[in-house]
């Protein structure tokens, strides 16, 4: 028997996005309490949280004051400073643990990881500088992209190459950064695989979505994925694999491409992630709400689909056809309160069931 | 074309219990935010609200600035005095209107509107005093229930007579209040029907659910409810004629007995109801956002039912059984976030689907 923490406890969530709102709310739906930690003011999840403190990350009396205020601590995002970690973990549990984070927030580790676990992943090489990027064309060659290890998200931090003359302008684009050159992946489609872990162990995943990417960012989630029952299998058990591997608790979204030879992962994500939010109108319990029962140590509830449903994220100005969508049938709205709109900002998105 | 309020706009709630909670929790779900009047601390909406305006009703200044907050007023319950109401109408729109408040605030006065509109009500009689009791008794006989007037809910209010004999007691229950005498209705169900009716008269009723009630509180909901399709029918008209005949904006709880004779109304609520809480499982849009979906001039959304529910309310002690219930499947959980178990407090639900 795991320790549950009762209604009426505090999850503090580092990132006050609407990832964060999302948790939040699915906490409150548990009776949960929430404190956000968050840099930014008006963030979207202050709107729904009981308390939202403004601080930095390096703000060391804020970290502890976040610390105290609440029972367990989880994060809607994978980039957190380590100092911030290291005073966090002194204090209070974090979950998902600090190995999914180190492993997650650095491209080259988390590939050397997954290949450890004997899965599939793109061809790749470190690239700490010029001569390494010359050498790995050699044997990786083009079309290929290079990313920074660390901090990249949406296509930032990416650079295509589609000839070896693309290399000095894609380094340059690293900003003088360490760097992995990934290969070409001829895939069919992309899907991702949202998985949870709880406190004690036992592993509960989603039904595999299909995504579409524009310009880097997740566009739709379509599921049921074309997926045949046996990589629907496969994707399943590889999750489970990662999940265990790291005695992980809470959600994790796993990235994958399908290819002829079978499932290649793409990237894994620590968090809650843009690519399991249909399963708030096509399951009884959600991603949001399954990663707080997961770090709250309440039991995994039933994630089975109900209905097909179409993710669209609301991009930037695609928020102004909201009156328009909100009218339709079958179609459910979540809005992020973000004040302003801009180009490539993820203002909502809209779930289409059935 | 409505005025529809745009994401980033206000919601003023009147009453910060859980109905203003999960009113609140949709409003933000549709970049909308919420400012809570309540006069009590620590109430369930004020968690996931973006302001809790804590004073009393009778704070003319803080009724001001609440409505100075917001965009439009609504409420989750409807004995709200009407020296406030006076103050907010002449600053902000109220939806539903001061129509649909004033005739359910008074039982007499639901049951004459009610009757004025060709509907069938059980039996009643103005009861001012212990005369009009003596020769209401003669008509309407026993069982009977003697109910005041006003500010009665959940079992509250309320005396039961079984015979002449009780009518002494049961005057003294309503304290000196007027009362009105209710004839027993030998029903075969309880049902309701939520239904919405938007700022652009369209209308969309949720398909009716099964109650049942002990010591006056509701227990459960099941739907589908066992009606004919007659019956289910009369229901759907029914209800649009009541918020028709009060150019109503926003959802509506509809009481009704079954009877060997049809459909006699029980009562009606101008506000989100126990009796819908299913629809947070088994519909795409629930009846907290399709209550701030009319008062914000949106258009109503898709409420169609795809699951089988069994709402059961927990009550006091009940709370505690919330471990077990969440690791069953089909199981969602709803909590109010309330502090104090006590006994008859509803402290949260659960929806069982499928």
């Amino acid at each position: 028997m795991t320790e549950m923490l009762p209604p009426g406890s505090t999850i503090g969530i580092l990132g006050g996005g609407q990832l964060g709102r999302m948790l939040s709310v699915a906490a409150a739906r548990l009776g949960l309490k929430t404190v956000i930690f968050e840099p930014g003011g008006d963030c979207p999840a202050s709107h729904v949280a009981n308390y939202h403190l403004q601080a930095e990350y390096t703000d060391k009396d804020a970290l502890r004051r976040f610390a105290d205020s609440v029972d367990v601590i989880t994060y809607e995002f994978e980039n957190i400073p380590t100092s911030a970690l290291d005073i966090l973990e002194s204090l209070k549990p974090i979950r998902p643990g600090r190995e999914a984070l180190r492993i997650s927030q650095d491209r080259l580790t988390e590939k050397e990881f997954l290949t450890s676990l004997g899965l599939s992943v793109a061809p790749y090489a470190d690239i700490p500088d010029a001569a390494a990027l010359e050498a790995a064309l050699g044997t990786i060659g083009t079309p290929s992209i290079l990313k920074t290890r660390r901090f990249g998200y949406d296509g930032k931090g990416q650079a295509r190459l589609m000839s070896p003359a693309d290399a000095p302008a894609a380094l340059v684009a690293m900003n003088g950064t360490p760097a992995v050159l990934e290969g070409f992946v001829d895939f069919t489609a992309e899907v991702s695989i949202i998985a949870a872990r709880g406190l004690d162990g036992s592993v509960s995943c989603y039904d595999p979505g299909e995504n579409v990417h524009r310009e880097g960012i997740l566009r739709t989630t379509t599921v049921p994925a074309s997926l045949s029952a046996a990589l629907r299998t496969d994707a399943v058990l590889l999750a489970a694999k990662v999940l265990n591997a790291l005695d992980y608790v809470g959600v994790m979204g796993v990235e994958l491409f399908v290819t002829p030879g079978g499932l290649i992962v793409n990237e894994i994500a620590p968090r809650v992630h843009n690519s399991g939010h249909w399963t708030q109108n096509g399951c009884v319990v959600d991603q949001f709400e399954q990663h707080v029962r997961a770090v709250a140590g309440w039991p995994l509830g039933d994630g089975s689909r109900y209905a097909d449903v179409v993710m669209e994220n609301l991009i930037g100005e695609d928020v102004e056809r909201v009156a328009g969508l909100a009218g339709e049938r079958g179609v459910a709205v979540h809005l992020y309160g973000k004040g302003e709109v801009k180009a490539g900002r993820k203002m909502g998105h809209v779930n289409k069931v059935g």
